[in-house]
């Protein structure tokens, strides 16, 4: 590891598929300390570079794969990046992130972000190796399983060390919420940016990089990843042991674990999908990101009929829930089986579970029949019909056709009610987490410009009781945990705090997982770039990353009317442990407006006022073009 | 210096004259990390405790000294500490800071703060030694010089080694500017609180104390002590040279030194004021605070017919200008026994100066006559006048008596427009430094709590450059140096950023002149107290403080229209480096409604909004009674 002079100078790539042109910017260290990658670069350009009404499916739209200041150095959760573009889902800002290897490799070519404009006229992907940028034929890739691709690409480039970004075959569809995904596994899933890929006939993006990444202070860095090699075991152990869906038995208990398609908060057969019991049953390996020791992610393999081919990861919690328990199933063989066909076909688990879950409602309230299903018994606990739907959907195959355009297009179109039943927000269906029992959620919920969003909101059954999570949230001056039921001005106040710093996380692209506190990414921004940053500057730079998004969505018109959650979070359940319990309507609506005001931002329009704005150096934005 | 485990448990001494009752309260570590010490500590108890509308003179007002968190560890910058009350220049919120050894001792005595109620009968001192606290008699002390009265406390106490701070006679007798003094050289300067210490017949508080202070990291702390002592003599080397007025060449250079009360920018005879020159004649030693190695106090010695005695230190640059450049005198004797009448007396150089300007302004403009001076020539320029009006103002002689209530009062009693020339904001007389060269100033002098003040402004010259003072910008994301002259929303950006921190300084009771950045500063505070604060938290600390002093002000009636600067500031200079340049009335104007916005303060009101409130962890304020 070479020490390098302070100061951040990254490379982006900007390549634009129609007329094959390929060009560098070198922005500098001002503005990576202002936009430092992620989220908050990709809000830079998607606000300065698209014009409002655009089609997110046409080649007006911009895709920009961003890592950042911090990914790719030696220590645990670096490996992540960023993908954002305008959302055909809800046709405003959309980001989603990803873990894996892809971005620390990027950051090895030499590259921060990659710009991806206009539409190749066939199907083209890209070629990253070191500085060499290359547009390839992908002609003989259209429409095969990702698996395959990613064979075929590591193949004819002759490096199987080659890392490859790819959509699959419901990308290519334009699926509105395909995903895009890293070694087969690590999907940047939310939002539908698949489709935004597919749309410009770009199937895939491999890279290859030699360059060492230099560090302004290595031994500030190797602290904090010996701190975690030192702590890992004890901190982490649940999610080495079991992985991401440990939790399953306790939020079953606490009667938040979403099943039914938001119907219930507690599913009978939920032992069946926890991680306790797949590592009892399928697993057959585990699996990390980038320079990651607590290896979180599972390898299953599953014999015939399901046939669940290990190189394809294992169903993590969203998937687990969003194809198990939302839709009533608890075989926890044919999730997996749903797993891999998502991962094949490049799907999003969560909305194509979601989406399977309201056509089950649907069916069995009558809204769809067999007619509409081709013959499908679409019955919650269905597993095989579960495992159809999801072909269909990638395929664009009958029923599947309709699902693929979203819960809130398939309830317009097929009518009769069915818009009670779809579980989204802004057109983006919900993930795995129920706010009826950590009511905080239910803010972040609304507020998300990318629509319902787990990857930017405040979790608080992490500190709802005193522990390491407290500890990090004293940083912030949160000095006493809240009941998870709470909604006061001062859980908005908390909420606003760990939303802020989450944004920061998907601008320094770093894994929420991690046990690290506030001031341990400090260190280890510090320590790559030789900044003396702050954890007030980043918490800054997070707030910044959220007005970008939020004023890309004012211009295509949202306003505060969309930041609403479905009435069905309104109902309590009639028994469990929150019986009675959940959030009110009028609680709920006082929470928010709290929120406009303490964030700053115009409660009419809910986009961060002009001096807040100015606040966060961003004065640019104010003289936007509507 | 012994380790101790995480958390910081002060105590808080309440002394009540009126009836003897000595009580003691351990809020503990939660109430510490959010009211730290200082302003913020003050600012909650002033504000819980006071009812709107109370004579700042009388027994129902509280006067409250407070150390903090930091006060007393070994490393420089610690020794300072605060006192507030309500301001009987203002009539609303005031509090106010001093170096020296006081603060301290306090600690070392085993107490954060000592709030005092009520008032005495007869003239009473408080020993303060160790646990044990005596309230003495004090009738044998009052009227005296504040050098007898230390040297008096001292032997009936027989220890040397005791520190004391007391008023003046100009506190006994109310006047409205009266300071407390510790070591009989560093004042509490600002908004009046000797005159409340005079109201309450409380002429001193002696400290003596022996106890360790427990370190929870004592090597973070020799850390920076030790970065301190390898930098300084670099990094303050002007400081130790000349003191604080060797920055008077630059000033009159730049063209804002305060002259003839703010009728001009640069004064003829600047050189004759400036610290290199009392380097060269008067200077016969160096002194410091607690545990600073930098030394920029001053010493002098002038022999008759001004025979200024070493005790009282030297001249400081407030003083230097006030009493010099502001009145148009450029005789350095005679300003060091002006101030060392300000310290015998117990009285604020800088109202003390400031109010003699105005009267000569008055007297040149025939406002003021010799009738009302008692034939004094009350000229600019009258090194004699000045001396006399200073002990005509302790003693309220002639017109002493009037002036000796602040030029706001002044004007309003002898009335012919001379309001117009009262340099003050909110009762509270301007300190030296003039706005119309570093605009943002204006903004601080407007919307300060305190009327105008200087200890918790922007001095932006400091960093118009790049240098350590840039580096500790960009530790809160203030990225660029901006223009002096700048009042555009990237510059109030700044100010409120610079500012929050000056509060939070004022709740750490750490001195201004240490080139610490912020980042050090928060690890002195974890080595202290084995916190693991951040820049964020403390930031928040600040903006509290700030909080709860505007709440007190509204609660007194105050509202935007008070946030006002004298007219006089928007008048450019005919001659000099300014010429023709200054601070617009319009974008004056404009940068507090921004400002405003900015900080969540309503608009109309001044204040803090109640999610903001919420948002600072300050819900209890939203409920207090108007």
């Amino acid at each position: 590891m070479k020490n390098k002079p302070s100061g951040y100078t990254g490379r982006i790539l900007r390549v634009n598929l129609s007329d094959k042109s390929v060009s560098i910017e070198e922005p500098g260290d001002k503005f990576y300390r202002q936009y430092f990658g992620g989220t908050a670069l990709i809000g830079y350009y998607l606000l300065k570079e698209l014009k409002p009404g655009i089609d997110p499916l046409g080649p007006d739209n911009k895709l920009i794969f961003s890592a950042g200041v911090i990914t790719g150095i030696p220590c645990a959760g670096s490996g992540r990046s960023g993908v954002g573009s305008k959302s055909p889902l809800t046709g405003g800002w959309g980001d989603s992130q990803a873990g894996g290897f892809w971005g620390a490799e990027l950051k090895r070519a030499g590259w921060d972000a990659i710009i991806i404009e206009g539409k190749a006229a066939n199907p083209v992907y890209l070629w990253i190796n070191n500085e060499k940028v290359e547009i390839r034929d992908a002609s003989h890739l259209w429409g095969k399983a990702t698996k395959e691709v990613e064979k075929q690409i590591q193949d004819e480039l002759g490096d199987k060390g080659v890392r490859v970004t790819q959509i699959g075959p419901a990308g290519e569809k334009l699926v509105r919420f395909a995903c895009v995904l890293n070694d087969l596994i690590h999907a940047y899933g939310r939002n539908g940016h698949g489709a935004v890929m597919g749309s410009k006939m770009l199937r895939a993006i491999a890279v290859r990089g030699h360059q060492a990444l230099p560090l302004a202070h290595p031994e500030k860095v190797r602290e904090v990843a010996k701190w975690l090699a030192d702590n890992y075991k004890v901190l982490s152990a649940g999610m080495t042991a079991h992985g991401t869906s440990e939790g399953v038995p306790v939020l079953n208990e606490d009667g938040i674990l979403p099943t039914r398609n938001f119907q219930e908060g507690q599913f009978k057969g939920y032992m069946d999908l926890a991680g306790q019991t797949m590592t009892e049953t399928i697993l057959v390996g585990r699996d990390n990101c980038y320079a990651c020791p607590i290896n979180c992610k599972r390898k299953v393999k599953v014999g015939p009929p399901y046939n669940v081919d290990p190189v394809y990861g294992g169903p993590e919690y969203e998937t687990i829930a969003a194809l198990g328990s939302f839709c009533g199933i608890n075989d926890l063989k044919a999730v997996a089986k749903g797993n891999q066909l998502c991962n094949a076909y490049g799907l999003d688990t969560i909305a194509t579970g979601n989406s399977i879950a309201f056509a089950m409602e649907c069916f069995e309230r009558g809204i769809l029949t067999k007619k509409d299903t081709g013959g499908i018994e679409l019955k919650f606990g269905n597993a095989e019909a579960m495992m159809t739907m999801v072909e269909m959907i990638a395929k664009r195959e009958g029923l599947g056709d309709i699902l693929a355009e979203g819960t809130k297009r398939t309830a317009e179109k097929i009518g009769h009610g069915a818009a009670e039943y779809a579980m989204q927000i802004k057109g983006q269906e919900l993930p795995m987490h129920d706010p009826r029992g950590k009511v905080a959620l239910a803010i972040g919920y609304a507020i998300s410009p990318t629509g319902a969003d787990h990857c930017h909101n405040m979790h608080d059954d992490e500190f709802a009781v005193e522990g390491r999570a407290m500890e990090g949230l004293k940083e912030l001056g949160i000095q006493e945990p809240l009941s998870r039921l709470d909604l006061s001005p001062a859980k908005v106040r908390t909420f606003q705090c760990v939303v802020n710093w989450e944004y920061f996380r998907n601008c320094a692209t770093i894994c929420m997982f991690l046990p690290f506190n506030h001031s341990q990414i400090m260190q280890l921004v510090n320590g790559a770039t030789g900044w003396n940053t702050s954890v007030f500057e980043l918490m800054k730079v997070g707030e910044r990353a959220l007005a970008l998004a939020r004023v890309f969505n004012a211009r295509e018109g949202y306003t505060a009317k969309d930041d609403i959650i479905p009435d069905r979070l309104y109902k309590t359940f009639n028994s469990g442990p929150l019986k009675d319990k959940g959030i009110g309507r009028e609680t709920m609506h006082q929470a928010i407006q709290t929120y406009y005001k303490m964030a700053g931002w115009d409660p009419e329009q809910a986009v961060p006022t002009k001096e807040k704005l100015q606040e966060l150096d961003l004065e640019w934005v104010c003289s936007l073009d509507d």
